[in-house]
């Protein structure tokens, strides 16, 4: 069995045997990945039909909508499935947090990602356009440029995630850079992988 | 006296009767101000020498530069200068949050602005796009779109803002609408000026 996550920039696939690969979504061509294939998509542009053509099955179709909301993104009730207790911070283009507490969905909140940040401080002024400083002690107010931009946006950022006071869980393309941040949290770059599995097994 | 506060997008102006305009910066002209006027420019584009001709004081000046650190805009030292204690929320295209305690400047970070932001998460996805909930309870974690959009930026900055423990104060375009956020906070419009007057006084 193939698991495949569909986003809207590439399809990211796991193979039985372990390994990993990550299409670009213009070079994504569903025939010739095989037919054994359970899969998610965020991407609107998806044609489900020829996918289920194809023998593929959507995962989606077994979440159990009234534990979620109608507009949350299938990706983030994968990485939900995957973790009964914890806060989830899945750090892509947009960064999701999801609060679970035994097996229950709390709620959550969408914040933007590392490079849409950057570059609306690029885009707000030249002064704001500066390298971050990912080592910056959020527990110290800073007193230069790099600090107070690099902090403006992680100090509130992470002081809300450990504010709830739940172990924490890391995944997404900046996962790494995210946990070196937030500090004792656990890094899982397959956790919309495990949620896919364990509503298959189900 | 008149005070002149140059930004990057308007000057904006205080006269002795205090009156209030605020001019687009390609429709400002400084020789029809008038002469007796004293300044502060964040705007990299002022020139000086022209101002200083005209009999303009730049404010500026009067700063005790070991008090703050040299890349630190003028316009966030004058909101320093007019409150000696508390946290000073200044909150325009870029959101400043500095903390004064006994008259000494703390440090400070810096947000993006509430146009910024949304502009930035529209860009990232359609699904996104979303007209803001400023009433959205910053206590209770969101479960649908709206919420989970306003919350995910308001909530960390604003239980930032309110972790420092000390009296709040907003100025700046967005002061209302984030006052209303924030809560039990003093809204003040004219705090670069009340920093500017303090130090011509000096």
């Amino acid at each position: 069995m193939i698991l495949c996550d569909i986003g809207n920039t590439s399809a990211d696939l796991l193979y039985p045997d372990g390994s990993r690969t990550k299409i670009l979504q213009n070079a994504f061509v569903p025939e010739s990945v095989g037919r054994n294939v359970h899969y998610v998509s965020v991407n609107r542009d998806v044609d489900h039909e020829r996918l289920r053509a194809l023998g593929w099955i959507n995962v989606a179709e077994r979440i159990d909508w009234s534990r979620y909301y109608p507009t949350m993104g299938v990706d983030r009730i994968m990485v939900c499935e995957a973790v009964p207790n914890g806060v989830i911070v899945d750090a892509g283009s947009a960064i999701t947090v999801d609060v679970m507490e035994e097996g229950r969905f709390c709620g959550g909140f969408i914040a933007l990602g590392l490079r849409a940040v950057q570059e609306a401080y690029a885009r707000l002024s030249p002064a704001l356009d500066v390298s971050w400083n990912f080592e910056v002690d959020l527990d110290t107010i800073p007193k230069n440029t790099v600090d107070a931009v690099s902090a403006g946006y992680l100090a509130p950022l992470v002081h809300e995630i450990q504010r709830y006071g739940k172990p924490v869980y890391v995944t997404g393309g900046d996962a790494r850079t995210m946990a070196g941040v937030i500090g004792g949290c656990i890094v899982d770059d397959r956790l919309v992988f495990a949620g896919m599995l364990k509503l298959i097994e189900q």
